[in-house]
């Protein structure tokens, strides 16, 4: 399959390392393509590296892994024609750093950044998911008890949101219990908002690699 | 011990019903006695009715369970020469139902009310915990995978925050691992932040006993 991902920092080449390791044609959407020589060399013959634009015109799934602040730019840069009818897998927070850590959001609670992509580019099916996560759990689930926590998904278009389930599983290894369909778009307001609480919890963990499990009773009880 | 709980809702009559329960001595404090006779009569000899002001002289340490919109003024009601020096357990949430659900934040991202109540009460040990539970998971967390779940506090006071730590796992079977310090009382902003989205969990997993574990690597690896 031919995926795009927009944005070359630690999460655009996480996933799209990822995808070329396992034998997807994957093409990087970078603003600076001399970023991207040690993971291009890396990444082998399945790697691509383009404009935005030529990432998402490449794409039949397009990840957004730009850093919020520049999501809705990159994507008019990518072009609302390149995406049309596409499955935009959207990691993007809409984290502000400004003020220390934790982050604070630039946008919350009666509103997200996926909906504002969403908005922004009605055609586009926007799927929101793998945003609360460290890159390298996103691509690689198993390596923290066995796979043993959660993703949280949202999304309007319920065929998008089924592909890019079964996406996940077979590209990263997640389990199909594993990922929580939160509901429609809006439910990006919950899972944007949890990321200072979660971002929070490396300085109490003492460690990078950790996640959020939903731990609920049997629904045969 | 005498604890005092401010507010006669689900939450506050769970807790108190517990403490009284495992032979503490609990005062309700409320606007609204006559809401707690059947109450007082299940929680039986060890269980008070009164004010605000009452309930907040009677505890040698206060829950706050009242609503996140009265709290406010509820513990101006209690009147700060009650609680002070006491350590205060703050389990109110900022929500404002008047959307629907999932609920909105009356205060979020860069304020919480965590941090109203301790900077309108500066002689307070305001701990903030709990706040992220239903109810009847906070007082009996091993009814759910043996308790194997995560409970959040934060406040300014280390010591408040120890005794509130050995408390819940007296009174209510905490384990010690599960209950997690995030840090001074600004860490209410993501404890609080939370509540949207955990709630959402609800319609989404089909029962109300859930809740958060925060599953991560082993230190020693």
């Amino acid at each position: 399959m031919k995926i795009g991902v927009l944005g070359s920092g630690k999460v655009g080449q996480t996933i799209a390392g990822k995808l070329a390791a396992i034998g997807q044609q994957v093409m990087i959407g970078t603003r600076d393509p001399q970023k991207l020589t040690e993971w291009q060399q890396k990444a082998g013959e399945n790697a691509w590296i383009g404009s935005f634009k030529e990432a998402a015109a490449f794409g039949e799934i397009v990840f957004n892994a730009t850093s919020g602040s520049g999501s809705i730019e990159a994507l008019q840069l990518a072009g609302s024609e390149q995406l049309e009818k596409k499955i935009l897998i959207d990691l993007s927070n809409p984290l502000d750093f400004s003020q220390g850590m934790p982050p604070i959001l630039f946008v919350s609670n009666t509103d997200s950044l996926g909906e504002q992509i969403q908005r922004t580019f009605p055609d586009v099916k926007v799927v929101k998911g793998l945003n609360t996560l460290p890159a390298p759990l996103m691509v690689n689930p198993t390596q923290l008890a066995d796979g043993d926590h959660n993703l949280f998904i949202c999304g309007n278009d319920n065929d998008a949101k089924n592909e890019v389930k079964e996406r996940l599983q077979q590209w990263f290894g997640w389990k199909s219990g594993a990922i929580l369909d939160m509901g429609d778009i809006k439910a990006a307001r919950g899972t944007e908002a949890i990321l200072p609480f979660s971002m929070s919890l490396w300085g109490v963990l003492g460690t990078p690699v950790y996640n959020l499990k939903v731990v609920h009773q049997s629904l045969s009880k």
